[in-house]
């Protein structure tokens, strides 16, 4: 593992090796009424039908295996708002391996369900940057388990990087992909990915406007880690890693930021004309799309859907409406 | 057209073919924790994900193209309580005729708002079965417009079968199949198809308790007309068709009736596990098999998912918690 470096293209061939007897291949879904509201013909790479229910489990599935059965038996930790920590327990049940995995208080109660039914032993921390990976620090020291960070980690990159090797398997003549952008490791993986494969891919990746911070650091020239994420999408409020923020340099993609309401009213437009449960956080791409018509009309779109645990009780539509 | 005669299995198979320039093949989704509670393997055939978001576009695509060129012309009637109405409306815009759709009183919004969106005439009437069938004649006669019938048509079953032929293909090795059973388009032709490829397949339907017309007339061995629709799931209210009850009998079609609390539970857990909106009526068939898991333990199981128009403000669970 490495927590500055990229993966390259043959690590992520790899990876794809690697996870194929465990994670599933996610059909892709299209809506006519959602093309038309699009003017684009828009393909739906539905992660949220992964393993665990969200696409974190490609990445943590290939750490997990990527690991020498010696550094294995210790187990593996990380520190996750919640997909990528329940994902690290499913990958490292598959092999038998521990997993203990920092959560912050707050955090999605039905991800928190997840993360223990799948085995592993949770570490509560406040909910700061700081205190999750003081948190993880003191679980590794303590239990000799490997940490794999949910996306400064060429390995999760490399897992994540296998949806684009796949979407392109499916959708052969794609013009333009697009994935929401947290802390990165998903953006930065399907760039590498889909750029190898397709040079002149057009590569967009949506962030809430409360949690900005890619938008400003790319604009910038320079990583700003002032932002303090304000957004419903608790999905994305990760500061985008060094690495990540890399990759979407290299590879021009273009960030377009979404406010909280356009990214609801997009979750309800999936939920009723996909007929998908997602979670909030991968409706921006939808909400990116609709809101910068120009860059898609016409165009072959790829939108990755990242996963599906939500608290059925509390849709945020829901609760717009009760305020 | 016939009305009392079912189709065979060389017509399943026309309709396959007939259908396929225009129905999606539909995605076959499973969840570990679905399997765990049930305690048997269950593939979800997801017709949700069929054009206009439920299965009854393949009856009704069925039946506009086996429709000669003249008599065409004059567009295609139905009564339907939604999906089949949407369903006929979007495959007569396939060809270009017109559609006429008589639809009850208190219809689900969502399906209507389908239906009209899809370009066809809607015609209402009270909410009874002589209502919808004498404006339906009415309508065929001041337009010459001819009637496809929801589920009491041989072109329609044959349609309907096609789920069958795709889903055993989609897995092969099935154990048993179930459909929810209102008026037994979906039922019957589901049965014909897989039974003629699978004859020792096990075959299964689920039915509301509040509309149990399909278990009390497979009991008493004749139809039986005065079950009055008491359930949740507005697309099984329908009394079981005379060829449709035929072929229930033929197939040894066996019907697990489930209340309206248990479907309802069922309808979250597929939400919640399998991450799909689907509507309430087909989680019927996820009730019947947690109601009678000795029917289905350790057996590879086949439940079909039947459409996924919903009225995301008027959420089952959500009735319930506010009531």
């Amino acid at each position: 593992m490495n927590h500055d470096r990229l993966p390259t293209f043959a690590q992520i061939l790899d990876a794809a090796a690697r996870i194929a007897p465990h994670a599933a291949v996610t059909p892709v879904l299209r809506s006519a009424a959602l093309d038309a509201l699009a003017g684009a013909e828009l393909h739906f790479k539905c992660e949220n039908f992964q393993r665990g229910g969200a696409f974190k489990f490609r990445g943590a599935c290939n750490a997990v295996w990527s690991l020498g059965e010696d550094e294995a038996r210790a187990g593996v930790v990380t520190h996750s708002s919640g997909n990528h920590g329940s994902a690290l327990a499913l990958a490292a049940a598959t092999r038998g391996i521990p997993a203990h995995v920092v959560v912050p208080e707050g955090a999605v109660q039905a991800k928190l369900a997840l993360i223990e039914r799948a085995g592993a032993v949770l570490h509560r921390c406040a909910p700061n940057q700081a205190a999750r990976e003081a948190k993880a620090a003191e679980v590794q020291h303590a239990t000799g388990a490997q940490l794999v960070h949910p996306y400064a980690d060429d390995r999760v990159m490399a897992g994540q990087g296998t949806i684009a090797l796949e979407l392109l398997a499916q959708v052969p003549a794609m013009d333009a992909l697009i994935t929401p952008v947290g802390g990165g490791g998903l953006a930065s993986g399907v760039a590498i990915a889909a750029h190898a494969l397709r040079p002149g891919l057009s590569l967009h990746a949506a962030e809430p406007a409360g949690a900005d911070d890619a938008a400003r650091s790319l604009a910038a020239g320079t990583r700003v880690e002032s932002v303090v994420p304000d957004t419903v999408c608790d999905g994305l409020r990760a500061l985008v890693g060094t690495p990540n923020l890399q990759a979407l340099r290299d590879h021009a993609v273009d960030v377009i930021t979404v406010d909280d309401a356009q990214t609801v009213a997009a979750m309800r437009l999936i939920w009723q004309e996909l007929r998908v449960v997602v979670e909030v956080s991968c409706a921006t791409v939808l909400a990116a799309v609709l809101k910068e018509p120009g860059r898609f009309t016409g165009k072959r779109v790829g939108l990755v859907i990242t996963g599906g645990n939500v608290d059925l009780d509390a849709l945020p539509w829901a609760r717009a409406a009760n305020a």
